[in-house]
């Protein structure tokens, strides 16, 4: 055989581009179907139009839509009406990978690896060869720019085909054409579910579906109020590497420790800062820049000993627990399940990102019995349609044993399988995503932790749920039997011995000797104006913007005191936080963003207290079920509310 | 709020580097926790030591050490005795994300993106803030040089912090050390059993482990010859995309359009080229440069209206189902399952890139009955510990509906249950892995429906091996009760009649009326001077080097005719590709690769004949069944042989 040396292989040595490289393996971008290569450049450009839109405070209306022809060609239109891309900057957005504005900043967004769009734009050169078209406009009273784009991967680099100034009828936006092979009859379903999904996790946005047919869909916006705008911040001292430490110091302007710790990291004042550089047994008025790795090494594990605040949290915008419900009682509109559970955590952080998890779970109904738990993904309110099975989601599911929870489950580990529904939602400043095709999340063991945390209060409500269902159903029983049989034996009684029916009221309350709460909601729809003035204005704030869908959520509880003794004690409804709170009779105690708190003032015996409030700014069924709670009193004589144990 | 305008998007707007994206990212390429780090690490270094070695032709010899200190820092050092690295490539090699030698070829090799160990290197630094350090010798007669190395992630370049010139013990080599942050404790027996499984199907490698505690594993080289080398070749023209063949023709150097196709493209004679053209509607003198769009479309469409030859198959290297059944009969030996079965699919293609798919099946024994079956994943030669869940070949197995073959599965669809074990290996010029860690391939459709195909001729080995010892033992039972039977009725009944015990064979003949082969199988070991001169030194070539294990497989064979008259057919034994054959009585009609063929002259009824042949190059137990054909006579006569279908 002939020899072969190390400067034979030395000629063959060569840098790869990375355009190349993802040429190459456009799998790991999301086209390693043709199916799905329609569904993530659909993703692609609608997830960029929201960011675009949200950054700026506008409220997105996106418009998609598909023309397929036969050759299994499908040109792709996505439109939005954000702030438009300054004319220099639209060739490297659109024609470069690895290029933008989120990877930098320290904060929630959708796109944040600067490579989605412009894979879109390659993967239409790669199988179609032909150029992608960028229309943007970034003031009213200028024309449009448009742009024909090509991407040259060797160089990692766009080639500007043609631009010109034509007239845009829109006061800013930006509009991308493309086309690619792709599967438009198996992929407009998909494409069909994903803007669905997104639509209903992003109630702001307008959202428009054109099909190659000319059928046209419109996802109508539900909320006039852009969620909370997610602050860039610092990164975390917890978590942050050692090796990041030094690449942080290496391009600090702070000249000292401190300083830089305080101007570098979130959660950092000065009292921890001088914590820190003690524990590290390092003077805070050392250069960060001449310091050692043994230095730095010290500093990371300093990090650690001290009790350093939690990063921010407004750096993160969950969906919330009524988006959540909503969307899974859109998930179960023909299946009527038995009841929807939500449960999020506080955020948290791994390797210094701060994250959160939220998840929702539907149970029961026309739910198949004997197939897998349907799982539904978000991140970043973002619908994950591919790699469920690589996902941490579905690792942390299946780590949990769901028998004891009403579930089938092989040996106590692996997909469960029931009339369940789980939706999670993990938001995070960088969500770990597997691959660059941002379809599954890595299995870092913070985020499955907390995903398992979040499950498991889901699943004690679910149980609680059932339970007190279950009581509550006994002593209805026994009630009923009591109100039955109690006046039948007196009247029987009465008769025989010739005497007068006695008043049983005392008797059955003397049998019973509970609270019986009951509780009923309905619905009313009216017109805007006639909604009453918030009774809290101040604490509710901007939340009256969104109450424009004219539904009137009623609640009306009734607390009857079947004691011997007369009854004082507090009790709390949870309310949904972005409801707002209109009429509250009695007047409460306190209101805030969770709950509804009133004192009752001592009940007689027998006697009974009506509770009415109502809410604005949600849908009808949001809200469905009262969640009532006690204090100052023996919950165990409650019937239909447990221990209040705090906030 | 305050208005943003796309000029203020502008200024945040940046480029990302590769490194710096993959130092934020660091799970995407396997750094995600830190049991997985070590694993990734040591992967990422042994896939080089043995493509490097593989490469030039030299025997791997592979040392892996780890040194873990109590902070959670691990010293890895990994050595090879390849060719070197010739020294102004060494700081690209090892300092610069997406730098190498194999992405531009097509053939298979382990590393493909120029990422793996600079990614090691990168993470490092990322966690211990440490440099790496290489030494690396060319040749012989020459002192190696070691250099001290970091990356700069801002650009992605390698810094050499120290270079120098020592004297290294070895022809030549390449050694890496690098101090990286990992949980060896948990780790170190994932290495363990990467590394075992890795010489498993790498019998050609040596490789050493030495643990923290000085412990040291030596995974021993059992086969002096190197797996074939598999080729470099040219795209295959099914499945390239147009994007593709438009840059191929861009950068060409032929002239005209026949000669670009002959000279680019894989399986393109002067025939295929011409047709291509014709088809295609193009003048064979074009300039392929100055061809538009629309002619490569043309160009591109007539390749799949032509039948061209598919891409030659020596590019890949398969494993081989000796070593399949080797390593199931290793990971299987505290079990002794009932049997192993082993298939393997003709190569194919998925957009022009060549691939195989071999499987290997074992079942029952003392395996768990009531646990998902485990998964075995093999990808060019190296084993896959991670993302099953995300994979194809875990989404192959569960779209097969496992219960007709005898396990257990949820509405015939996920993850079968039941003592089996599946060895999956797919070899390509391209394994598109779902991400740059390599753990898991992406769901190609054409590899999926190799995977499933393969699969299933397993899953129908598997039925017609039970169906065979069934059918075979009834019969055997019938036989043993008419061979004691018989001779006592007729030892009775002359007894009785006072006569003389006729003959009885012609009477069993008679009830049997059957071809009965039986089989035995023996090793023997011995030294290699005694192994006798393969008789088909032609036909097997090179494969006379491996016999050095000294072990001889003897297979008996034994045909007994039951049948009234004399029968005359022909008889097939299936044997390992890897197999040298020995001695053989009687001389056979056919000896190739895969079979030998007898054809047995006219057997008297009531004769027998006896097939003896010797197979070199196997391990005790790699052949412990001979899978018996017959042809010419009707099989339903035949017991212990199915009929031969042809190869």
């Amino acid at each position: 055989m002939e020899k072969v040396t190390a400067h034979d292989l030395a000629k063959k040595q060569k840098e790869i581009s990375v355009a190349e490289f993802f040429e190459r393996n456009k799998h790991i971008l999301g086209f390693g179907n043709q199916t799905r290569a329609l569904v993530t450049s659909v993703k692609e450009g609608v997830d960029n139009g929201l960011d675009a839109c949200e950054e700026v405070n506008i409220l997105p209306e996106i418009y998609v839509e598909i023309k397929n022809n036969e050759d299994g060609e499908s040109k792709l239109i996505i439109e939005d009406n954000g702030p438009g891309i300054v004319k220099r900057q639209i060739k490297h957005i659109f024609g470069r990978l690895l290029y933008g504005s989120r990877f930098h900043s320290v904060r929630q967004s959708r796109g944040q690896q600067g490579i989605g769009i412009s894979a879109v734009v390659l993967y239409g050169q790669l199988t179609t060869g032909k150029h992608a078209k960028v229309i943007s406009k970034i003031q009213e009273d200028r024309p449009a720019t448009i742009m024909e784009l090509a991407i040259d991967t060797n160089k990692n680099r766009a080639e500007v085909i043609n631009q010109d100034i034509i007239h845009w009828d829109k006061p800013s936006g930006t509009r991308i054409e493309v086309s690619i092979i792709a599967d438009y009859k198996r992929g407009k379903r998909f494409v069909y579910e994903y803007l669905q999904s997104t639509s209903i996790v992003n109630p702001h946005a307008q959202i428009t579906f054109k099909e190659s047919d000319g059928t046209e869909h419109i996802f109508e916006r539900t909320s006039e109020m852009l969620p909370r705008k997610s602050v860039e911040i610092k990164p975390h001292p917890y978590g942050v590497e050692l090796g990041t430490l030094i690449k942080i110091a290496k391009q600090t302007k702070s000249r000292k420790l401190s300083a830089f710790l305080k101007n570098e990291f979130t959660s950092m004042g000065d009292r921890t800062a001088n914590a820190v550089c003690e524990k590290a047994q390092l003077e805070k008025y050392l250069n960060p820049k001449e310091m050692t790795r043994e230095q730095f090494l010290s500093l990371h594990k300093a990090f650690k000993k001290v009790k350093i605040m939690a990063p921010p949290t407004d750096c993160l915008s969950p969906i919330g627990e009524t988006l959540i419900k909503r969307s899974l009682k859109y998930e179960t509109k023909e299946i009527s399940p038995e009841f929807i559970i939500t449960a999020s955590r506080p955020p948290s952080a791994y390797t210094g990102n701060p994250f959160q998890v939220e998840v929702g779970l539907v149970y029961g109904g026309n739910l198949p019995m004997d197939a897998n738990v349907r799982i539904i993904r978000f991140a970043n309110r973002v619908p994950l349609l591919y790699q469920q099975g690589g996902c941490v989601i579905t690792s942390a599911i299946s780590s949990i044993d769901w028998r004891r929870y009403g579930l089938d489950q092989k040996s106590g580990k692996g997909m469960p399988s029931g009339p369940a529904i789980f939706l999670i939602h993990v938001s995070s400043t960088l969500i770990p995503f597997t691959s660059e095709s941002k379809e599954a999340i890595a299995d870092i063991p913070e985020i499955e932790n907390e995903i398992k945390l979040a499950l498991r209060i889901c699943a004690r409500k679910v149980q609680h749920h059932i339970h007190k269902k279950v009581k509550r159903e006994k002593i209805k029983e026994k009630f009923e039997l009591i109100k039955k049989i109690l006046p039948e034996i007196a009247n029987k009684s009465s008769k025989m011995l010739n005497k007068p029916l006695p008043s049983l009221d005392a008797v059955i309350t003397k049998i019973m000797d509970v609270v019986w709460i009951e509780d009923f909601i309905e619905y009313e729809k009216i017109s805007k104006k006639v909604i009453e003035e918030p009774v809290q204005m101040t604490l509710l704030d901007n939340k009256s913007k969104q109450h424009d869908d004219g539904t009137i959520t009623k609640s009306k509880i009734k607390v009857i005191n079947y004691k011997r003794s007369s009854q004082k004690f507090n009790l709390y409804v949870i309310i949904p936080e972005d409801a707002i709170v209109g009429t509250v009779k009695p007047k409460p105690t306190n209101i805030n963003k969770n709950f509804i708190k009133w004192n009752l003032d001592s009940i007689p015996s027998s006697e009974k207290v009506d509770i009415n409030f109502e809410l604005a700014g949600l849908e009808e069924g949001d809200f469905d079920e009262n969640d009532i709670y006690v204090e100052d009193i023996n919950p165990s004589y409650v019937i239909g509310a447990d221990k209040w144990e705090g906030e």
